[in-house]
């Protein structure tokens, strides 16, 4: 022990001190109190929360202090990015951008084909898709990476959410249109949500829940491949796995084209080889990149030369050559259509909203730049709202894709426009050498694109770090491949939902206790070797305290004290005299935690028990002034930290023994 | 100065320092490490999750270690706690509970057949709701001081409900087995609640916006009253105030009958002064509790000497005689009305259960005893299901006759028992009197008791408290005044949820600072005299991180750093190189959450800044640990408290200066 000075620190928060605390009260003249917050009226407080809700990126940072011409232009670099990054575009920048968008073109146009199959609309709807939404999304969006078009997951979710409503075989005409009210509404629901910057809203579903959901939809639609993979020409409309293997396997003697099977198997093989090559060395990355286009080449001239169609292998057959005609005329503003199309175009909109800025800001963070997640929303939305104009259906960023660009050395989003010029090219001259594509290997290069969406690492990710977590991601996987895309997508939702509401209503709370030879007070069961200090018990409470957990919160504090009044009666130990709630956790309180608090005040004066208050924050202390709380519980009994407190206490029982 | 040893501590984690911190490197052989709680395998870790949730309150403790025998008795106490108190019954507390029986008996009665106007019913099926459930629930329930039967806001809620879905005058007889069916469910959802032990369901209305509700359907029911007040014929069915208020200006001149206001407002006069008596002098609690049957007997009487319902005054006119009938057959249990009953049923039984629970917990806290929420759940629910057998509507505990009750000095459930004898007397006897009561003074009786739903002081403090929480009030409140009950029920659930995921969404986060003389780190704002340390930014999160707020919260965490920044290349002060994250708030981290924290670091990796985490919990800490980010980080880089943290950092600056 070393000799120090009555006024000197006896202790430490660091936890380097080798001493005891010294309780000795004449030491206590309380320096520091906690600290009260300046009143702030109402006007700023409420100004306060709004801004911490909807403008917690302070996007008007860059508009302050500037003359109102610096404003405009600003403003219109704001929302089109385009006048930005234009001015110092350069020859340099090109050159990355055009090599990255003719590979994402090679890439997107077959799988754009593919993908319409998915949404039970006509090749040429996924090409339009891919050719118009880049075109808009490049001179507003934000995101230098992502590569736009149709994608598969969004895809499914149109294709069974429209299936619902109208039968795509025999009202073709009617679920088109319906696909574009549709696609109208999501951009509407994407455009009013940044704009509105309601943007967290995407924030409520969770991680584990998205991968579950994504890795369900991708064995969905691989199993949905199996149609054409197989060359079967009755297959189920349902998309569980129960119906598709059933129908499967109902058709294994009759329904099977063996050549159907050698080309759609041959070439998923070397796709996978070329994905695999791909992996394997990271300079390779141009390989799975245009591998599927070498392979609808490569099928097509095969079905061309030994005219497989005639031996039953189903081809293409016909896509609409010429651009987008318009469909303003097609979208549903009136009739019981509208709401159905509100309806879904959320749902689609909502779900590509979120895997566009799950893209964003991957690559974002990796290049080290800011995505800012509402102005891409009004981007997407535009975009979309646009394309329901011009014949196309749902786009947003596509995974894939967006990996290939940003390996192929994409500069700004110049590739986009590369790859949507190419698709128009396709659109007015190539589309006519599709016909005998054989639709086997449109299915294989699905199954090879959505293959990378099944993230099995993450999973064991979830599994390692959050058992809940892991759970919601299986109930999502489960319900999409067991059941159906929407039930699985509200299974997601659910679990998100669930897990928000047990983590507000059951907070967690801890017993504190010494830790030799310093003043630091901490959990009991992180750090066992914790001493409890006689006669005091001292409860940290783990969350804000509110109407959904104050009753909780309450109890628990009381069941803290019974224990250890139970162990402390059978061990013969001194009587309990002081409960200290340690309140830094406890950043906000509402009325309802008002009220507990009190009730757990009257509750402990009736058993002979004082209750001290550790560290309120400013909220917390604020609003135990306004409530007059601190006059009942005493303003002495409220103290910076647990360690004075447990001063206090141990003054108190030495002068009343 | 003092001299002290090297390995002496420096500092205090407790206010009364008066030394500046030391930074001396050689003085940091850091004693105390983050701990690591033990592994603990799946199932346990569910079954404290669990646990946690549903028996948070432990209620098998006193099972624990008890003979076959013992268990068998404790339960038959736990579910019938007659048996427990039953015990210890003596003359003394009868004499109690013979008085507040009585008293809230004379209260009960006029209300009774006042409510049951408010739910469209016959008046005799108020009486019976006051006879059956009081009954079941002495036997079953917990609290010794609530007062069970029909109140006015569920009645109110039940009403408006029902006419939604059946016209009470076109269809009585539907309308009444609907009430019943409704009544059964209402039952069934309680006891389900308590049985699955979702008690903590009903803690998601806060308590402002309950407060709002109930003030708006206390207007709401006074309105509603001014036709028997003003004797109208012709009145609306809405219950919003501008048609009402149209429909009594409406009727001025043709449609008001004098005599009937001349004694509505003569006893509502009365029975204001009798309250006003009675809260001026506690002595005098009986005044306002029988002051309502002396006014029934004296109209009553004044009616039939002077024939008065020949002027036009309108009266009770009959009351069924005779004990409850069955009502078993009248319950659908198919068909249609099945679901519409269930649906109301759940509405109707969780606002009674929101009322019951909520005087249960305030009188067992006075008293200083506990309720448990989840039997009394079971409780009140079987107390329901057995009420709808027995042509009761949905009761449930009343918040004035409870008052009176505890006031009377009520010992025990008796006192329910007393008040079911005296309405079975009055069912079997009394009944046929009531024939010439006026309406006039059931209408001044029920607004003079709902007058004290309307707690303007509750509402002057959560306006002091919370502004949010007033906003939710005022919602529910006008909800339910301009439009109606359900309206205004919905408005207070949504804001409820709102303000949950807002709080879930946007947690608080704070910048950190030295106090003086200390090595306690506190947020600037609310101690404005905190120093910032030179070169290290530390800001606290003040919440668990997950999925729904972990891109806020590491988009706020590289805000803080941006301004920081941006102060310190104004004022040319060093530059930052250390991030601290104290992280004693978050109690809880999900993969969302350990991502956000992932992507902070490589961000700051890019910049050159090093990233610090300051006590981190146990459960974060086996997270960031199982999912390898404490070795991206370097184990080196995580403290036990931010002073550490800060030591750490000036030593390194010290060293490469």
């Amino acid at each position: 022990m070393v000799h120090h000075e009555p006024d000197e620190a006896t202790a430490d928060e660091t936890s380097i001190s080798t001493q005891p605390p010294s309780y000795n009260p004449s030491q206590a003249p309380t320096v520091y109190k906690v600290g009260y917050p300046q009143k702030k009226n109402l006007a700023t407080e409420f100004t306060n929360a709004l801004r911490e809700t909807f403008f917690h990126d302070n996007p008007l940072k860059q508009y302050k202090d500037q003359p109102g011409s610096t404003k405009l232009k600003i403003g219109l670099q704001f929302l089109f990015p385009v006048f930005d990054w234009g001015r110092t575009y350069n020859l340099n920048k090109f050159k990355g951008d055009l090599i990255a968008g003719l590979t994402i073109a090679s890439l997107c146009i077959p799988q754009d084909i593919g993908y319409s199959k998915l949404a039970y609309l006509d090749p040429q709807y996924g090409l339009y898709s891919s050719f118009i939404p880049p075109l808009i999304y490049a001179a507003m969006g934000s995101s230098r990476d992502i590569a736009i078009g149709p994608v598969a997951v969004v895809s499914l979710l149109l294709g069974s959410l429209l299936q619902n409503e109208v039968d795509h075989e025999n009202n073709k005409e009617e679920y088109l249109r319906l696909a574009f009210t549709a696609t109208f509404f999501a951009g509407i629901t994407q455009a009013a949500l940044g704009f509105l910057r309601l943007g967290f809203l995407i924030d409520f579903l969770s991680h584990a829940a998205i991968v579950g959901f994504m890795g369900g939809a991708a064995i969905t639609i691989a199993l949905q491949q199996l149609k054409y993979m197989l060359g079967i020409r009755n297959f189920t409309k349902e998309t569980d796995i129960v119906s598709v293997m059933e129908s499967v396997w109902g058709s294994v003697h009759h329904g099977w084209n063996w050549q159907t099977v050698v080309i759609g198997f041959t070439f998923l093989a070397f796709l996978l080889f070329a994905k695999y090559i791909g992996k394997r060395n990271k300079k390779y990355f141009w390989v799975p990149a245009i591998a599927p286009i070498t392979s609808v080449i490569l099928a097509t001239l095969f079905v061309y030369l030994f005219r497989a169609d005639k031996q039953g292998v189903q081809i293409v057959n016909k896509i609409k050559k010429g651009v987008n005609p318009s469909s303003v005329h097609k979208i549903y503003f009136t009739g019981p259509f509208v709401v159905k199309g509100f309806k879904i175009g959320v749902v689609c909109g909502m779900i590509g909203l979120t895997e566009a800025v799950a893209i964003g800001r991957t690559f974002a963070t990796m290049k080290d730049y800011q995505i800012d997640g509402n102005k891409e929303m009004v981007a997407l939305g535009t975009m979309n709202i646009v394309g329901s104009m011009t014949s196309c259906y749902i786009a947003t960023g596509s995974f894939s894709r967006s990996a290939v660009n940003f390996m192929a050395g994409c500069r700004t989003p110049v590739s986009n426009v590369i790859m949507s010029m190419v698709v128009l090219l396709t659109l007015l001259v190539i589309t006519p050498l599709f016909k005998y594509t054989p639709n086997a290997i449109l299915g294989s290069i699905i199954i090879s694109a959505v293959i990378g969406l099944v993230d099995y690492e993450a999973v064991i990710l979830i599994w390692k770090v959050d058992k809940m977590d892991f759970i919601a991601c299986m109930g999502a996987f489960f319900g999409v491949v067991f059941k159906s895309v929407e039930i699985g997508l509200l299974i997601a939702v659910s679990i998100s939902f669930a897990k928000i509401l047990v983590q507000v209503t059951r907070p967690r709370t801890a017993l504190l206790g010494n830790l030799p030879g310093t003043t630091i007070y901490r959990n009991t069961e992180q750090y066992p070797h914790a001493r409890h200090v006689p006669g005091v018990v001292i409860v940290r409470v783990d969350s804000a305290i509110y109407f959904s957990n104050s009753n909780y919160v309450r109890e628990r504090i009381l069941r803290w004290l019974t224990d250890e009044e139970d162990k402390v009666n059978a061990d013969g130990l001194p009587k309990i005299n002081f409960l200290v709630v340690e309140m830094s956790p406890v950043i906000d309180i509402d009325t309802s935690g008002i009220h507990a608090l009190e009730d757990l005040y009257k509750n402990l004066q009736k058993r002979g028990i004082q209750l001290l208050l550790s560290n309120p924050g400013s909220a917390v202390i604020e609003k135990l002034h306004s409530s007059k709380l601190t006059e009942h519980i005493g303003n002495n009994h409220i103290f910076l930290t647990v360690a004075d407190a447990v001063r206090f206490c141990t003054s108190k029982s030495m002068q009343e023994p």
